[in-house]
């Protein structure tokens, strides 16, 4: 493999390029080779920069979302609803709700789904601090805003029996998921049953 | 553009990944994520890789491929033609031709091609060098193997007339480019009348 390359530190930089997901190793030797037409200062920004991230960041003690502190600006802001807490598996869906500015609750990140297959159990993900949360602050609506998968339905199941178990919460505790719909701007036919059926038996009032 | 991500940190590392042609600002955070899901050591030797090739990568100084060495292990074989050269332009070029196993000479890489739109000059490529390596050594064959664009037809011509004229080559350095013709696989109807003309006028026996 390395006799593909006239030079081995250019073979272990593609090797490293390539091991990024969804990079080949022709975008590999593409992007090196772009890398080395930069001079030494920005190459080490650009590295530098990597190993920065994985040295110093933080994760939110809270949410678990990263943070460059103990707790992330969301978390510390005051004029968030702290009795609202949306439920998302990763800090890229923190980013596409708060993209929304339909949302102005906390967050907590699993971190991960439970995934049998993959071999994530619920130990593996952030479930036992988001009830301790429930237990110890004064939370008014859990979001589980999970994805709608198998994966995503088992994990928000899972958490909806654990929450609903802690203190009294059956009873003043609200637990909702995302509306599924017809997605804005898809015709018809192209929206599969399963959500076609789920946005006729949901359907809401029209008000004009 | 800060405000978009939870730490600075994070930021900084999006952005530069993003800064990579062809990587868009959701892909470059899905590769960061990615990388920082893996261990300290795993995310130093992938920025390491690039910071030791940047410092310490050759050119080689006869044919200013990238080489481990002052001379490239191309350069340096004892088992290739060392009369016949193949110019190119850049090193990715090399590799294309390397991996399809027909070509025994050396090469000499150019290093971009002329270009006034970009600015791109004939001192801008390795043009002089080249006709340095004509004069002084014993070349029976150049081969022009440059991109088949108005650039690279211009490269070509403003090197052919460069060669013609080192010494007394108009009689013995014989100079070639690639074939034009129909792609091998391709149908006739995809290839463009132009190479589809050229590949009628330099048609070649069919011999069974």
């Amino acid at each position: 493999m390395t006799d593909e390359y006239p030079s081995i530190l250019l073979s272990n930089a593609v090797d490293q390029m390539a091991s990024l997901p969804g990079v080949g190793r022709k975008t590999a030797l593409r992007l090196v080779l772009s890398l080395l037409r930069r001079d030494e200062q920005s190459v080490e920004a650009f590295a530098g920069s990597f190993i920065k991230l994985k040295k110093e960041i933080h994760y939110c003690k809270q949410c678990h979302n990263i943070s460059d502190r103990d707790l992330c600006p969301i978390c510390s802001s005051a004029r968030r609803d702290r009795q609202l807490i949306c439920v998302v598996e990763n800090i890229r869906d923190v980013m596409s709700i708060e993209q929304t500015g339909q949302y102005n609750g906390l967050y907590h990140v699993l971190g991960g789904i439970i995934s049998p297959l993959d071999g994530i159990g619920p130990k593996d993900i952030e479930a036992d601090s988001l009830v301790n949360r429930i237990a110890e602050e004064d939370i008014r609506e859990v979001i589980l805003a999970l994805p709608t998968t198998m994966e995503g339905d088992t994990t928000t199941f899972y958490l909806y029996r654990r929450l609903m178990s802690v203190g009294d919460n059956a009873d003043k505790l609200k637990i909702s998921q995302l509306a599924r719909g017809v997605a804005i701007g898809n015709d018809l036919e192209f929206t599969d049953e399963l959500t076609l059926g789920r946005s006729i038996i949901n359907r809401t009032e029209y008000t004009g």
